[in-house]
């Protein structure tokens, strides 16, 4: 029997980089010649990080397929805009422009989809970022579940992002003038910005099925602001948002891209009690978790305590902590784990995320 | 009972500009508040243009929903690339860089996909265009009609459109420096790129339940060397692909949009014999279907003939025909047509596609 897509292929762990490098980077590749990109093309395809970079153009693309489209602190029109204004936003750019793709199921109710997007107007007016062009389809009934939304966006470097390559300069040379993750290097900070697993818990909470009650909310949140607040402290070598397959998925990303062991102490990473009992009760791993309003920061040593100050005197950074550093790999490109029980023990990237459709 | 979302309302028609008025623009305007794209958007989302253009950045997007995704020319894939592609062309913008959103239904063949990609890489390799970024999710069996593709992509003014623009200078003011809907001026010659309706006809052959016997491929094709061809012409203020809505939809945006009448002779239009025969057959409008390889395209009378040769003078365009002309609106912006039979008739703005799903 010929082989088949599986529903861990699109969850953002290792199934899903397996098919990505299998077929879209043979096919669509720089190495294929499809297009060729050419040498303004600073981070490509195969970089496989948050967005690219052609021109000085930052370019992301987001689909969003969350189930179920309405969840407790937020909506997939929320979700469609903080998404891909974070993803230009961890490359160091400032977002100026976003497109959206609706692709609606027919007898989709017109009140929801006046919510949806009512809910994307308002986290355009949060981000200050514009949606400035569309497409929308429809499909018959049974052709799809509910709506799905695409969301690309373009951004340009910012003047916050030159004043913190400068400081990054005084400490250390940076391979890539964007925020990639293959600019770590040993010694670096880790910052967690906030609580993890909120989001992930928070949609399992709205799922059939599920229904546990629980006062989490989604954390899905426009970034950019508070990537600028931090980019005017400067030092930042790196920023990811940890979506789906949460913060293993994002660590040992920037571990293997970076080629460094990432050390983290399990006591200093933010998680809500709710959280924790949610994901126990569940049999799931918090670390695995999509978040959508958090950033996995690193910053040289230097810097570390100056930026971790200014996350803290946002909102959405307030519980900012400091949870491990980058260091030279023992024999491999791993993320080691001091536990609050003593020990230590690996992270492994996650085969998929343990709740799919997050987002 | 609530409004509920109808099929019409995503095939490219009256009733679709209609839900974007009524919620996107909106929500999404600028009027809204929401993000301020601010005074660097020369062409905004309210332009409902092919693109939008910001910081001299051209940006469009389309999600692909295409049914069957493999028919008789060509496949979602290769019809993917070209769509987007097209769009950023048409706008007198030279593509340098493409996003692809992909949502498979779980259980999707991998033999398929690798098809669909290779398709992909080969209609960016006739491009000249590369993918740079892309997203992958999977969602269950029944969430979804197989697989649905959003391209989003972004250009640059090249040095043909510079020398477009020069061209035009010579006989008279362009009010927007891209080739936009609302540049027609009495007296501008219309031309059509080649036969029209072959897309939709093709895409219905392959559909189940119809499958009539037709030797119409799909011509779906990037047509931005083609556009750079013209463009080192000169003399060109708009150029449209008439998708969904076809050539009908495309006509009447111009005429409303560039404020005059457009008057088109029957006898011009170009309409390969299957096609006009599968229409009779199916009580279809050719006018109203939709194309993915063709060009709607408007220039100052002074510079038709030559435009005409050069665009003869390439593969994808050896059957262009001046098919009319736009003129003073004598009451309403109307497309009015001069019939073979004589006499003429209005050619109205279609509600939606009679071909849904073509892209």
């Amino acid at each position: 029997m010929s082989e088949r897509i599986s529903m861990a292929q699109g969850a953002g762990g290792e199934a899903m980089q397996a098919l990505i490098k299998k077929y879209i980077i043979r096919y669509l590749g720089a190495a294929n010649g499809a297009g060729g990109a050419g040498n303004n093309c600073e981070v490509p395809l195969e970089a496989l990080d948050d967005a690219a970079v052609i021109n000085d153009i930052v370019f992301t693309t987001d689909s969003h397929t969350v189930k179920p489209i309405f969840f407790p602190g937020g909506d997939i029109g929320r979700l469609s805009i903080a998404g891909t204004v974070n993803d230009v936003a961890v490359m160091g750019a400032k977002p100026i422009a976003l497109s959206f793709g609706l692709v609606l199921e027919e007898g989709f109710p017109e009140a929801d989809l006046e919510k949806i997007l009512k809910s994307m107007g308002e986290a355009c007016k949060e981000a200050g970022v514009a949606v400035i062009t569309g497409d929308t389809k429809v499909v018959e009934k049974g052709a799809l579940d509910k709506c799905i939304i695409n969301t690309s966006g373009i951004g340009i470097q910012s003047e916050e992002m030159r004043h913190n390559l400068e400081v990054v300069g005084k400490y250390r040379k940076m391979a890539c003038r964007w925020l990639v993750d293959s600019n770590l290097r040993p010694g670096d900070k880790i910052i967690v910005s906030g609580t993890i697993g909120d989001h992930g818990v928070a949609v399992l909470s709205a799922r059939e099925g599920y229904g546990f009650d629980t006062r989490i909310v989604s954390d899905a949140a426009p970034m950019n602001k508070i990537i600028e607040k931090i980019l005017a402290v400067g030092g930042v070598v790196s920023i990811k948002d940890p979506t789906r397959g949460g913060l293993a998925n994002t660590l040992n990303e920037l571990a293997e891209k970076s080629k460094v062991q990432i050390n983290v102490r399990e006591e200093k990473v933010p998680i809500k009690e709710g959280v924790r009992a949610a994901c126990e009760m569940l049999g799931i791993d918090p670390f695995q978790i999509g978040n959508e309003g958090k950033l996995v920061i690193a910053v040289v040593p230097e810097m570390a305590e100056k930026v971790l100050a200014a996350l803290r005197s946002t909102e959405h950074g307030k519980d900012a902590q400091i949870v491990g550093e980058a260091a030279a790999p023992e024999r491999h490109t791993i993320v080691m784990m001091e536990t609050v029980v003593g020990g230590k023990r690996i992270i492994e990237p996650p085969i998929g995320d343990p709740v799919p459709r997050i987002c």
